[in-house]
């Protein structure tokens, strides 16, 4: 039995609620695998009504996700209610958007979920109700670890023209580039080796590592990282058989042809991984959660407080998560 | 009557010649406006026949090109003989290949041609001859100038999915980020919107500024230099009725809905400039500097050693080159 996706509901303020409706409306014609959505059914409801639908809402016991969700959305309560209205986060939002992540992810951990797929959240609304993670992810991490050591948690932004992994993601450029380490590098490529081979199916996969400076240094001219950090991770890389290249020069490694030489792109800094990927691939683009004991996604946007409730929020991107949360979830395919 | 273009030679060991004379054969099929060649005839009539074509080469006096162009390829020589072979540059390819840079900015500036397009140079050549300058583009900045102070020329990267300007550009990244100030945003601005009205008829352009830091510093939170320093330049810009706007998130300004509200992106180093235009428009991108007294464009690639003489280089950058030269120099069109 394919297990149902646990979505959660992201800012209660925000277009979460308004894309996983949806996602759940376009489940024929997009093929959305079958989900449950955590959270409160009222707000649900009250949600579909401003958006113009009458959608049925059916709370679930797990199990029962895949009858229903043909004929329903199924919701499963997470003890919180939520208020807020669509723009506007309230005091409420903080502990309904913390309680679905602690229920999806204590779901998926039972087996009840095959993936977790979450909906985007607001930081700022969380950290003033003492959200204590620096994101989304970490809180996951932790959640994940139990009373063991949290594992890294890795980034990848994947779509179908393009996978990239930023090596250093959220950190002032200058700061980026002081951190970065052979290190980091290493560690990071191989969660993303583990991960392809295990959850894509993708036995050999070919990682191609970006340099940090304009050519990748051009030979020390252009600054000295790409010898002396970049270069030795890849050599440790290549002595355990990983396939990995470089350090490429950045700007030419992302056309067309480039792209068909290796299956994900390892960049040194946050903006060299997703502008070509958002480039390519805006409204397609999913992000993915590597290095964790389940599986994680999420659409690649914000909450866009502006278009919340309006019914102009595009689900592109949430079913691009769901439909590769369950390809992921799926029988290993073999490539 | 419009004036001929002067292609350089570039590098004698490189591509150049080889697609130099693949452009001229393509000239009725892709619309190439009419070039001569600056270089040693008897060169290019071996590199043709080592190529397997038997073309006609006419020297040129100036002010012939035009007619010449649809029966041979027009050649006017530098006064320098050339000698290396494909792939293998010797001793003389450095005076070949300044003579004639040297020659087509003479020409450009008494009026005999329209535009300088270069071919690729192979800096590390020209250094063991005694070329002091930083690059081709430096260089040019200094003939242009004669006994005045050498213009301040800017790197535009043009296609026609995307324009962008890197405010710094052969630096390593680390220093990238230090010598980055307001002054050099606003004066390299100032110097894009001057070029794109007199050069390419474009009235009010609109500029986007992309941010340093991921997220554009996202309220500093994420480094202050967005705050500090671009923010400033794009405030004194806007006093002089400039269509300017930044700093954006550089992740989330090149997909294509972004791309149609702005005709230059400026960008604060080589790769967030260089990465989304070569992720678009590999092949096709053009090389222009702005800010000389004359028009200047080139391919947007290197010398090619590898496949200097098989024939396997392809023209397709040179063209779009030549393309844009003779449609800047041309009258100047209404928008």
């Amino acid at each position: 039995m394919v297990k149902p996706i646990a979505l959660t509901l992201g800012e209660p303020a925000g277009i979460g609620p308004d894309i996983a409706i949806a996602a759940w409306l376009r489940r024929e014609s997009d093929s959305v695998p079958p989900f449950y959505l955590l959270g409160d059914r009222a707000f649900i409801a009250a949600r579909a009504k401003l958006l113009g639908h009458e959608i049925p809402l059916v709370d679930v016991g797990q199990g029962d996700v895949s009858r229903i969700f043909s004929e329903a959305l199924p919701i499963a309560a997470t003890g919180h209610t939520a208020t807020a209205q669509p723009g506007d986060p309230d005091d409420n939002s903080a502990p309904a958007a913390i309680g679905s992540i602690r229920q999806a992810v204590s779901d998926v951990v039972a087996g009840h979920a095959g993936a977790v797929v979450t909906n985007p959240i607001a930081k700022s609304v969380l950290y003033r109700a003492g959200f204590a993670h620096p994101g989304h992810t970490e809180f996951l991490a932790e959640l994940a670890a139990a009373n063991a050591n949290p594992p890294q948690p890795v980034m990848l932004l994947w779509s179908s023209d393009l996978a990239v992994v930023p090596v250093t993601i959220h950190l002032p450029l200058r700061d980026a580039i002081s951190i970065l380490s052979s290190r980091m590098i290493v560690d990071t490529v191989r969660i993303v080796v583990a991960d392809l081979r295990a959850r894509f199916g993708i036995r050999n996969p070919r990682i191609a590592v970006s340099g940090l400076n304009p050519h990748a240094g051009e030979d020390g001219s252009l600054g000295t990282e790409d010898q002396t950090i970049v270069a030795p991770a890849i050599a440790t890389l290549r002595a355990e058989a990983i396939d990995v290249k470089g350090p490429l020069p950045a700007d030419t490694m992302f056309h067309e042809a480039a792209r068909r030489t290796y299956d994900c792109a390892i960049c040194m800094y946050h903006d060299q991984a997703l502008i070509p990927v958002k480039t390519l691939a805006f409204d397609r683009a999913v992000n993915v959660t590597l290095g964790l004991p389940f599986i994680r996604t999420s659409p690649d946007h914000g909450t866009a407080f502006d278009i919340a409730g309006t019914g102009r929020a595009s689900p592109s991107s949430l079913i691009a998560a769901l439909r590769l949360a369950a390809r992921m979830a799926g029988p290993t395919p073999s490539s």
